[in-house]
């Protein structure tokens, strides 16, 4: 157990129906005026777009509807919805779509306050000391963006992200039910990127922690079998509920707590992925972790046979890495990069960019090499 | 998943020797005047009461000492020390030292800025509004007082609690090292504790929950091994930061997230107990637990093949609760009644008291009537 700090201030309501508390907990934190922001239209399609704007306006409060944020939210977007922030002196922000829209909502909050470059935080080279409140109303669960600090935006090739605590969400309502306008394959690869948030810092931590490995066995066997019987029957509130708190608790700095010196190498490889190639993040992940773990495992084989045992009931880590390359398979994600159209030609620079990403993030660079990152993503062609 | 709020403001630093940042931390909370609350003695003797008083001195921050708290903390205590707290104006408490301690600081931090009558809140004739900000440096992890907004009083036989989120604390210093100055009878008494705030929801919830009896089971896993190897080995730190850890996530909030209409009848069975005999709660506890359950399999019989399973390879329910109580014995609590001098004469009072308890908590007096209360206890002797 290395040190740590913990400490997350985002009020989470959960349950059927909480979204419609949207208006009078709004009221409640003095917010006048707030952008409502989306993503492609489906809450548009849904209605929920117009009874929270609904909702909103009836209790007295000002809303400017920003839509358009996409899937690998973009930077230029966000700026112009920042430029639309400060025309219109919003005092929140509230994001209503999946991780996406929670992401660019915080870049937003961000920005709308500052009058640099908003990419400096992106790139690390500037601090992030305040934000506007954002609120969330997640449709779909995956990113843990709605009880965290993190923001990803994508900007040209390069898609990086920043963490600070003044864009935890003030409060965040998670209605599961929400959840159930998503496709099937978004919802495996909402799971993908759960777990992954999980496996993370799971195989790289420096010392042993048995707490921690306790508890994140726990939550990937619960967001396993929560996908499982999503796909066998998507209109059942139960599962989409057990998924989207699990989903949460993921990246919500708990299972992170007393982690020796652990890295994101999957989100590394993954994100030039679906910044270079649109694809989804999710499906991004399915393809690189099991490429990650044949060339990983070897430094640390004992913690992929417990993984093994406790998943999947196998033992050697081949057959644990394969074990879950097939059970990403199953629910519908792809797990070689041929299956998304990325061939041996684009390594090069998939490889390179994940290095940038590596020495963007302290203490990565030395292993990640351009070399080291090709190799790996040669394992998932 | 039933519906469920969460929010936890509780900052926590957690490692060897945090409990030093006492100064720096108070003064950035704008702290100018803090009652230091601690025990009987044991940061007397260890210095440790020194050191912090004099960090805080050199930083300028006014200290005034209240030392006393009994390991039960005592209703009239506290309202000595709100006295004290109001004479000297002062604007923060710090508590240093276990769950008594931290219980009765958040006690002493409602009444400091209330007029009326203080047992109010614990009887729940009124609502708790406003606090003096709280912080905890824990020399024990067992209660989770740390990191919630519970608070525990005895006032004659009657040992009663209030929780409210004004009470959290606004920072805990959590120092692993700090722990190895308490006995091994202690440890397990805290153990004991620790597990306790686990089980209730975990048997009494009224739907299933899949992803908290994995978090819950994990938890359960990881304090009873760090139990033994405190107890093998008192002086390394690592089990110690793992026990301590979990000690605190077992009552923060998120093991109970979701949970349908559970109840706390352990609790109300044994604050009684250390009320009226003044044994040490996790004692207590490691008496009633193993009662209850035998009262209560019959009620919920696959789950206690479940925690069998998981904990101790056996299935069969009166197996199971063997097996805990062989566990509880084996770390060195006592499991029945007459181990801590209480005999048959004594039931009918300690269960008329566990029912009032029932009563103050919403839904449980129709089940833990008198009779029943009698008949749990009953099993312990």
């Amino acid at each position: 157990m290395t040190d740590f700090s913990f400490f997350n201030p985002t009020r989470v309501l959960f349950g059927r129906d909480k979204w419609r508390l949207i208006a009078t907990e709004s009221r409640a934190l003095g917010i006048h005026k707030a952008m409502l922001l989306y993503g492609q239209g489906s809450v548009e399609r849904s209605g929920l777009l117009h009874n929270v704007q609904q909702l909103l306006e009836e209790a007295g409060i000002e809303v400017l509807p920003v839509g358009g944020v996409k899937p690998n939210p973009i930077y230029e977007h966000a700026l112009e919805a920042i430029k639309l922030a400060k025309e219109a002196n919003i005092d929140a922000i509230i994001a209503l779509g999946g991780g996406s829209v929670m992401d660019e909502a915080k870049g937003i909050a961000v920005g709308a306050l500052d009058e640099g470059e908003l990419w400096d935080f992106y790139e690390r080279s500037r601090t992030v000391t305040r934000a506007l409140p954002v609120i969330t109303i997640p449709t779909l669960a995956a990113t843990g963006s709605e009880m965290n600090g993190n923001s990803v935006l994508t900007r040209g090739e390069h898609k990086y992200n920043f963490s600070s605590i003044h864009v935890y969400p003030k409060l965040s309502l998670l209605s599961p039910e929400l959840t159930m306008t998503i496709s099937l394959k978004q919802q495996a690869y909402a799971a993908v990127d759960a777990i992954s948030h999980i496996i993370e810092g799971y195989f790289t931590k420096q010392s042993p922690n048995f707490l921690m490995d306790e508890l994140c066995e726990a939550t990937i066997v619960s967001i396993m079998r929560a996908t499982e019987e999503i796909l066998a029957n998507p209109t059942n509130y139960e599962p989409r509920a057990q998924f989207m708190w699990a989903a949460t608790l993921a990246l919500n700095g708990i299972l992170q707590s007393g982690l020796d010196r652990f890295t994101f190498p999957n989100h590394a490889l993954e994100l030039p992925l679906s910044a270079l190639f649109d694809i989804p993040h999710g499906a991004g992940l399915a393809i690189v972790i099991p490429a990650w773990m044949k060339w990983h495992w070897p430094q640390n084989p004992e913690q992929y046979s417990r993984f093994g045992r406790r998943l999947f009931g196998v033992d050697a880590p081949k057959k644990v890495i394969e074990a879950l390359e097939e059970w990403f398979a199953k629910i519908g994600a792809p797990t070689r990069l041929t299956h998304v159209g990325i061939t041996h030609n684009d390594l090069p620079k998939l490889a390179h960019l994940a290095y940038d990403l590596a020495k963007l993030r302290g203490g990565m660079q030395t292993t990640y090499t351009p070399e080291v990152c090709l190799s790996i993503l040669e394992r998932a062609l």
